[in-house]
């Protein structure tokens, strides 16, 4: 998976186990793309300082996923359910009938059904 | 909800949060029905201290819920692929054709990825 996707997820997923402070260092580093010195400069504190807290967060993030494996969850489920659309889209799937096509998509909710 | 079933679903989603002897004690008293007594004879503990222990418990599951809603969501998505299951089936949907069919689950598919 790409970095910054990554990040994103597990950000999305776990970023309110995060301290206000952590969050907004965290935020302008790797979303908003500000450098190292402007976030130290808006945010008073040292460049090694800003670094060290968004390895931290990362850190803290990928340990939550490790418990919790819930990004995983959830990205696995959410390529079911995009197979499932692609499924209702008769060009993409021209050599199946109708019932064909449910049938498949009840066996990739049945899929689902077990994971959730 | 069913106060257990949301026990189980907190749980399952935020029990790897807890330390290997809280989850010990929760599961016994939740899950396996013992009793204070029992528990406590079992684990070297007070009665109170096994009250104490799963009244945390419950509090730091709760708290993870309402800072990360993941249960909240799992439950959304689960009642929609639930939905789309009863879609794929005709003798739930005796009034609705194929095309139809596929088109309700469409429109729940792209609901769900905007949650995902």
């Amino acid at each position: 998976m790409d970095e910054l996707l990554e990040k994103s997820l597990l950000y999305d997923f776990y970023g309110e186990l995060l301290t206000e402070h952590q969050r907004s260092v965290y935020e302008s580093f790797v979303f908003d793309d500000m450098s190292l010195g402007e976030i130290a400069a808006e945010k008073g504190i040292t460049r090694q300082g800003v670094h060290d807290l968004v390895k931290r967060c990362d850190k803290i993030l990928l340990d939550y996923e490790n418990k919790l494996h819930l990004v995983e969850r959830f990205t696995n489920i959410k390529a079911k359910v995009a197979s499932i659309e692609k499924l209702t889209d008769p060009i993409q799937t021209q050599d199946m009938d109708e019932n064909n096509r449910l049938n498949e998509i009840r066996k990739l909710t049945e899929e689902i059904l077990e994971e959730l």
